[in-house]
């Protein structure tokens, strides 16, 4: 069964970003469902506005209650899905709730617009994510990586199993430098170790690099990691090595 | 002068989302001028190819050094802006970076994809910069909200300067409830105070809103943020009140 994802927006043109890459491939095999549905097609104005001034003054419009609940109420007559609103106020999407999220069999997802959305509206939201500490011009801008971040993890979205094992954030720690062909570019050399061809130096290596780059440009991150006795040992020989 | 930003990415197709809404119409307007330039046109690899396999083994493709560097050259003849990298092991972006970047009047930005970059393409790269604690398809789902969030910024691009002031993260708290008509939805009525016509008191509930919606939901961003005498003042009064 295909996972099936609803966007709910003002701009469903700016999905078609998901018809190329891996995510694009994806919806060609048929194993991810995504779906733009326009906010704009259920209002009840008849200038088909979906925003009105703010009660009690202000700057900027808001978006009225009734064209996203009606949007809702229609998607969710073939998606039984979490509605998720992206929205300043939210909790801070990460790779955990990246993984909560490729479990679920549908989606559905609310871009608000404007300064806001009318406080009402919630009732219908089940929760509510933020990209980060930033402002955007929409929601859209939120949605389209942390729909892409799901969907990565979704079996069979990525070619093979192991490039998703091995990244950063999945295991805790940031990755380690990578080299390809060829030997020399501009006269630096790919380390010496990577071409030896000992696999358990090569690996000791890497890990030792990723403890390091962690260590050095994510502190919050390394704190938070749990030392493997090999890492404790990683890190304990190369204090010796610099003494 | 119009600022300039140049993306350097193997899908170009992507930034077609800037072609629409308020990024679209300040690129109409000449206000921001953003391209998209294909990695792959810069390979010297007679097959088109832009990856190959990791020295030392290991999944997935390493985009190779000279692609990247040959296409930063070529762009830098035209742009002296700053050359930014997303990737996975950068700072966390944020609005106060999104207020630096909306400062310069060029940038360069580079989307990576597959298993990483060459170590040795990193000569080339003034900054690292990642989205936040998750993995994504490539460095283009980063690229996307991070250039809307300095767009945004940058003066002529909204369409009222005081839209710009009142967002959370601008001054360091999350917004406001807000309610636009009608004034029953659902059964549920607007806040009295909003139909008051009081400015004074309508500012005051709004801001102590605001306050309590980020002390319950974003303690982290609460500690951080300096209460004025009249925050002290509201949230005192709720306190007595609630007794």
């Amino acid at each position: 069964m295909a996972r099936k994802i609803d966007i709910l927006t003002l701009f469903p043109e700016m999905f078609q970003v998901f018809n190329h890459s891996i995510i694009g491939k994806a919806r060609e095999k048929g194993i991810v469902e995504i779906n733009a549905v326009n906010i704009r097609d259920y209002t009840k104005n008849k200038h088909k506005k979906v925003d009105d001034y703010p009660y009690g003054g202000g700057a900027g419009m808001v978006m009225s209650a009734q064209p996203i609940v009606d949007c809702v109420k229609a998607v969710k007559q073939n998606n039984r899905g979490k509605v998720i609103f992206l929205g300043p106020r939210g909790k801070t999407f990460n790779q955990d709730m990246a993984k909560e999220f490729a479990e679920e069999n549908e989606l559905i997802f609310i871009c608000g617009h404007y300064e806001g959305i009318d406080e009402r509206t919630y009732k219908y939201i089940d929760m509510e994510i933020s990209l980060g500490d930033f402002v955007l011009t929409g929601g859209e801008m939120a949605c389209i990586p942390i729909i892409d971040s799901i969907c990565r993890i979704i079996p069979g979205v990525l070619s093979s199993s192991e490039s998703y094992t091995e990244e950063s954030f999945y295991n805790g720690l940031l990755e380690y430098p990578q080299y390809t062909r060829p030997e020399y570019f501009e006269d630096i050399k790919v380390p010496e170790i990577l071409t030896s061809g000992h696999h358990e130096n090569i690996r000791k290596w890497r890990r030792l690099q990723s403890l390091l780059i962690t260590k050095r440009r994510r502190p919050d991150l390394f704190n938070k990691f749990e030392l493997s006795d090999e890492d404790k040992k990683l890190l304990r020989n190369i204090k010796i090595t610099m003494k």
